[in-house]
């Protein structure tokens, strides 16, 4: 069996990065151990993340050159030594970017779980997924809307801001507002996930445009992507307003630049809180049964971008940071294989 | 009576101001009608944030050229019409600032009150008023700080800071740590206040000294000054840190300086929040019982830094600037009538 693992040739010297940025190394597939399984790598999750711990900066935690890179991926079960995995299951793990992988699931904690061959095995990494999750916890624990509120957020087309806009939506917010990159993707937030609107942030009238979006000012922001549209949605927020910093995907090639003076943050009394997801693994049984339950009934829908071949995940990582893609971002490394043949909810 | 009121004349061309900055004009005293009292101003408090209120940004609330200056003061009752209240009697108030004013004290809810004449006047503006309760707010409210925290406090010489650093040894907190301006006053924090250290951030080693000083990281940071303090803090953070955004006084002369870049936020989870203390009142009373037990125990400690004349108003606003005050920075209007004659302890 051939085996492919994906490494950092170098740091990259661009926000967007080139196929010499990896190295792809042969290996030997590993033989699993006591309590270890043999998986196929199917679909690797990829987010912006990616591209931000590519950077040479010793202020933020980072790869070295030569390491391998690691992430969310749904994989299926080849041979198994661990109770409760049989071969053809489909899981989802936490592991190198590989064609196969011998991990112990119990090692792995919440990141490794069995999950159903009725759905769509990329909504796992999506929607019932991690980013799906993400957009959870920065709302749920994080900003924590009211039925008063004003949600925006940014990168709506993205995973994790299409999924918080649905989310916002579906808890019951006064307005949700979405921002995304071109008439598009605007019209698709609006109309697929219904948003209540979405502003073009490429649009030369941006700044007004989400001023008139947003006749009440804006009580929560979802961060997504820091830089212009930061600027421009800061001064519309209202005082004891909460922005849930995810991410920063605009800013990650130079992390030597500047964010927002704090002075109208004291002045607004905003809250300004970063957070990852997965300090909040208990809640995440409870993400799964209402995301899946809206996900079943077509109320929560969680597009996918797919590139192929784990030869082309400099492309995947370009999608990302250009905005081209659509929802979440995977690499699909081998089709599944001919086990199961439930019909899949898409 | 002669009568003065300070107006801005201007807004200021840089970060220190001038007397031209200022216009006195005089005025008749008005006599009091219902319900109103007249009061002899004796003290007026000066904080950062008058400075900041004169820049011409739209971006902040600010003030408008002509318009008077307006602040918590300790005043004495010449002529009382307001039930509760009679000649002689000290009262905490919030005014222009002018030698005379004439008010409805229930319209100033919880800004109005009377003092007891037995403690130092100027304290009832310090530890024991506004500066102190904002420092208890940032702390009780905001931050949040554990019995295994490290907490750092920037302008910890100033009012708020050294007010904040000594609730927050009060509370048991693990270690505290100041950063104020200069040997005497790092001395007199750690010797008058308690703090376990403070560092001098003219120091050119000052970031090898702050680390030296936090051995265990930062978790809480008490945020008044902004600028350079501020970027030598933050690498310091550990996880789930949280900084109380009360004041940047390094930055209030240039509103389009930048803040830190966010990405850093979201990895270690920290949580920026600004707050004013007038949002939280509902707690005075509760910061008033605890801190004059401590302020009588002499366990907490409360400078004042007196500039005298209304007509040199621009002195104590630069004072605060420049870093020249020890503790709360006050403007003395007029000396107390000479009707109280308890001891005062100051």
């Amino acid at each position: 069996m051939n085996n492919r693992l994906v490494t950092m040739a170098r740091h990259p010297a661009q926000l967007t990065v080139s196929a010499e940025d990896f190295q792809i190394l042969q290996m030997p597939v590993a033989e699993p151990g006591e309590r270890e399984l043999l998986v196929k790598t199917i679909y690797i999750g990829v987010d912006a993340g990616c591209r931000a711990m590519m950077n040479d900066d010793p202020y933020v935690v980072n790869m070295a050159v030569g390491h391998p890179f690691v992430g969310t991926q749904i994989a299926q079960v080849v041979q198994s030594n661990a109770e409760g995995f049989a071969p053809g299951d489909f899981v989802h793990t936490m592991s190198t970017w590989s064609d196969f992988s011998v991990f112990k699931p119990a090692e792995l904690g919440p990141w490794c779980y069995k999950i159903d061959g009725d759905l769509s095995l990329a909504v796992h990494l999506a929607g019932l997924g991690f980013t799906g999750f993400t957009a959870w916890v920065g709302l749920n624990e994080i900003a924590r809307p009211t039925q008063s509120d004003t949600v925006v957020v940014s990168a709506a087309a993205g995973a994790v801001g299409f999924a918080a806009g649905q989310l916002a939506r579906m808890t019951g917010t006064k307005r949700v507002v979405g921002i995304a990159g071109g008439a598009n993707k605007c019209q698709y937030v609006v109309e697929e996930g219904g948003f209540d609107a979405c502003v073009d942030y490429k649009d030369p009238a941006f700044a007004d445009h989400l001023k008139t979006a947003c006749p009440e000012g804006i009580d929560v922001y979802f961060e997504n992507v820091g830089g212009k549209v930061q600027q421009t949605v800061l001064p519309l927020m209202n005082d004891f307003g909460r922005i849930a910093l995810c991410g920063q995907v605009a800013q990650y090639g130079d992390e030597a630049s500047h964010g927002p003076n704090w002075f109208p943050l004291t002045l607004k009394r905003l809250k300004v809180q970063g957070f990852l997801a997965n300090d909040h693994f208990e809640c995440f049984a409870q993400f799964r049964g209402e995301t899946e339950k809206w996900f079943r009934s077509g109320d929560y829908k969680s597009p996918v971008s797919i590139v192929k071949g784990l030869e082309n995940c400099h492309e995947a990582i370009n999608s990302l940071i250009s905005g081209k893609n659509l929802g979440r971002q995977v690499i699909q490394v081998a089709e599944a294989l001919p086990i199961n043949t439930q019909r899949r909810i898409t």
